[in-house]
């Protein structure tokens, strides 16, 4: 496809959203045509199938249907807001793509990696971002940066340190598999300083 | 599994819910230990999942997002309802199963048999049936009786006639290849001696 597809990935409170939504305001701004969204969600459908996957009452939920719920999020939201600008020749940012599941669901909950990416080679058609950042700062900062938010808890922040020091080994693990594709960033530093590198990464691509 | 595997499989309108509610009664009356439950649904974060899918403003949703859905219900209601029943040694009664998504997604979405086989091998850990009984009457027939019923009209009921007559040349695709698991039903015949056939085919095994 003619666009150019970036996905961000990392933990929670590893500073990829703000970074992305201050990239897509730059890009925006240097007149390409960008779509900034989310995963899992960004259209309505995936949206709804988000509230099962969040719903803090849903504690019994299996890690297979967990995994394949964030599959058809994101093939629902592919079809409907990916590929239609990426066709028309633009640029998608989308915080947390198929990484993540490989590492939430194939590594954290224990599924297999080869297991997951399958599923989603269907889900997706086989689309691969053309460039992955990975927002590298260790989950002890991380959580501590989503503690003094105010945003909601959900059903994904109540897993324990270990979870999420396993989803981390996890990122590491995929990069150094993808190291064709995904790019470390510093995330420990301030938020300009993030921002910074993220930028410069995607300048050279552009 | 020490248990016996039962799913029941068809259009809508082919009668397998009323000849399964009878046949649960019956067993349950001989002494035996039955689980009668249907898919999509059959626990409460199943439940859900079928909400996204039968709601009728889901008009734009993709046929893989469809498929992964119902492969994620299932997950959750094996887990939660049809292996506890099994690994018990009682008997389960599914109104529907894999089967159904191989025919309805698999062949009437055009998705390919091998590709949703994979999905639902990987949600079912390759759990598969002891008996599958096919209820064949022509989708003509089928129609009829769903409309004549006072059933609220869901996503699913609104396709067209031609494909449910996909999905019924699916199920005899379907019938031919899993031909040692699957047995046919005359269900253009009446409740009784529908229910007639069903019961022997089941005791044969019991």
């Amino acid at each position: 496809m003619p666009g150019l597809f970036i996905t961000l990935e990392g933990g929670d409170g590893s500073g990829k959203t703000t970074a992305g939504q201050r990239l897509y305001e730059q890009l925006i701004k240097e007149g390409y045509t960008v779509t900034f969204t989310r995963e899992p969600g960004g259209v309505r459908i995936a949206e709804e199938i988000r509230n099962v996957l969040v719903d803090v009452n849903n504690k019994e939920m299996n890690a297979k249907t967990e995994a394949l719920l964030f599959a058809a999020a994101r093939a629902q939201h592919l079809v409907e807001k990916v590929t239609p600008t990426l066709e028309a020749g633009g640029i998608v940012i989308s915080d947390r793509y198929i990484d993540s599941s490989l590492v939430y669901q194939g590594i954290g909950r224990g599924l297999g990696i080869k297991e997951v990416y399958d599923i989603n080679m269907f889900a997706t058609d086989h689309l691969i971002p053309d460039l992955t950042l990975f927002f590298d700062v260790k989950p002890e900062i991380a959580i501590k940066r989503v503690m003094s938010n105010d945003r909601e808890v959900n059903r994904l922040d109540l897993e324990s340190l270990e979870f999420h020091q396993n989803v981390y080994e996890g990122y590491l693990k995929i990069c150094d598999l993808y190291s064709d594709r995904i790019q470390k960033i510093n995330a420990a530093l301030s938020p300009d300083e993030v921002y910074e590198q993220v930028y410069q990464k995607v300048k050279e691509l552009l």
